[in-house]
């Protein structure tokens, strides 16, 4: 007997997760997405121009937050949210109420796998999430959780149970994820290889964490998860996703928590402009030559015992050592504070239900 | 013009690398290696009774040493090769007078990418050596260094120069390397996952390095490819590579020196016994609880310039540290103090060209 045409399957963790969309223009993207993303919850950050209209696809799930809603909603924190660019994205991670998030950006379609198959990105995620992370030893064969794999020959059986999954960074076939110095100078190299694999990302690395195709556990991460300030009347951009993977990466470490990249891969449709890129990175590419060093070096007090502590524990040492190169960080520093007040705020019990329903929000 | 049959193109590193095989039966599988390996000069250590003839195939150039030839180059040093384990192949280690180490199993044959053709492994792994590693920051996508791949954004300018590789560690495809647990609850399981990746092992990151399908520098980490007491009067077995893989990378990550893992694939073609290797493995399985935690928090001393010094060092804090945990640790450090007079001794400038001869080991 065939299943009704009409019965839909209920996609994994349908009610716990948000997907989040920072955008500037209409969300054409959203139709190739249809059978993955129609059953799931989007907020939509409207970058920019409050006044500006945008269309979502009929059939979506949305609420749509536009400046004026951050700044009625956050008030004076409204600060740290950035304007004219895609780190405003966290936003939508604050006001959030599920356990979940996915983010993609609005050029970023679905991929197919080798054998042409076109990839759920987000179940991969899921699935990401829901296993653990070998963080503390390197599991040679990869994933040892997935199907078909284990851990190998000398890998300790008291490590096998791993670590909770925090993070789950995705990639990107057709256009990599390159820095303006790097567009400009290989224009035309696409990425074309598919690695059929999930890593995880050992304790004490940092790696370059792209904002682009992520997912994570707001529960276990959430307040980490700030994009900085970008955009608008900063120095600096492209940074942002980058910002937050270092001060999520340390604070994950320092608490026990996994990080996983790899699978699954988006299709990322168009490269940026590399001239606009430089602009935007320049002093971000002589600064990450003093931040990394510094994330490679930090280490949070034993007290920190939630990611809140962590996060204004890791905002004060910015403060004291980056405040140094440059006072651009003394401000990010303020605007990490500002941050997780703005958490919160949001985030308390008492709060829940009057933002839950955020009735001036756009919503659908 | 056509070329002319009987010309070869000459490999990479053809007189620069030398295979080490190490074995106790005919060495028929090198005829599926043929067309790889038959440039190169071959060094066989031939386990156990050294009274039995082993045949190798015609056309390979090889030296074929037997426990009587250890016995004689080494003397009382001798002591530190074990018998009747495969870890006696850090003899060919030893004894090599080139720059580069491939060292395979006999039960390993020639494997096939997803488009059907046949991996050369030996090119793959030299490729891993001869270009950097990424030790000090993760690369998501991959190896910078291969064609069609870079850094990704966000990755530091100043790391792109990679630190020198040293270990390259190729996978398995079919039977995967399980310990005796493991194969006893999947006995039917099959690696058949071929994964188009090389990642580097993260600076402080430890990883079980197995000795099935490996090359490396020897002039850059020769001396830590110890690959310890087991096999005949050990309680141990099947921790030789293991051993030598915690060691090697601790003193490559004190050094700077990098280590890769992931292609080349072998064709592993049969499993062993579970019952004899838990017989072999169960006292490792319960000291590498202790051992991983050693090695992960064990540090070397800043004079420890060379890796002679780093594993004098290192073998003298397994003395203090793992003697505790069973006699076994002090009798295995005494062994890596030996190996080092034993590597010194053979590859002591003024011993070279008598080596060079080595008279009476089986020569062709």
């Amino acid at each position: 007997m065939a299943t009704a045409p009409s019965a839909k399957l209920t996609p994994l963790l349908k009610d716990e997760l948000d997907i989040v969309i920072p955008t500037i223009r209409n969300l054409d993207f959203l139709e190739m997405w249809r059978p993955f993303f129609e059953q799931y919850h989007l907020i939509i950050v409207q970058d920019g121009d409050p006044s500006k209209k945008i269309r979502v696809p009929d059939g979506f799930d949305y609420q749509l937050y536009n400046r004026n809603d951050v700044n009625r909603i956050l008030g004076p924190n409204a600060s740290c949210i950035s304007f004219k660019d895609s780190a405003c994205r966290c936003f939508g991670y604050l006001v959030s109420k599920k356990k979940y998030i996915f983010t993609i950006d609005d050029d970023c379609f679905v991929a197919k796998d080798p054998s042409g198959k076109e990839i759920n990105a987000l179940e991969q995620h899921i699935k990401n999430l829901l296993t653990p992370s070998t963080t503390h030893f390197f599991n040679t064969l990869y994933d040892p959780y997935r199907e078909g794999a284990d851990f190998v020959r000398g890998y300790p059986f008291s490590l096998r149970e791993g670590a909770p999954t925090a993070v789950s960074h995705g990639l990107w076939l057709n256009i990599p994820d390159y820095d303006a110095p790097t567009q400009l100078v290989k224009p035309l190299e696409r990425n074309t290889r598919y690695v059929d694999a999930v890593m995880t990302v050992p304790k004490g690395t940092l790696f370059p964490m792209c904002g682009m195709n992520l997912a994570f556990d707001r529960e276990l991460i959430g307040p980490a998860m700030y994009f900085g300030l970008m955009g608008d009347g900063q120095p600096v951009g492209r940074y942002d996703d980058m910002w937050a993977g270092w001060c999520m990466k340390v604070i994950c470490d320092h608490l026990g928590l996994g990080v996983k990249t790899g699978l699954p891969y988006i299709w990322h449709s168009k490269a940026s402009n590399p001239f606009v890129n430089l602009k935007k990175e320049y002093k971000g590419i002589f600064w990450q030559e003093k931040a990394i060093p510094f994330f490679q070096s930090v280490s949070l007090p034993k007290e920190c015992s939630s990611v809140e502590k962590c996060y204004l524990a890791l905002a004060g040492e910015v403060k004291s050592k980056l405040g140094e190169v440059d006072p651009y960080f003394i401000k990010l520093a303020d605007a990490m504070v500002t941050w997780i007040e703005a958490w919160k705020m949001v985030n308390s019990p008492g709060e829940k239900p009057a933002m839950t329903s955020l009735p001036n929000a756009t919503s659908k």
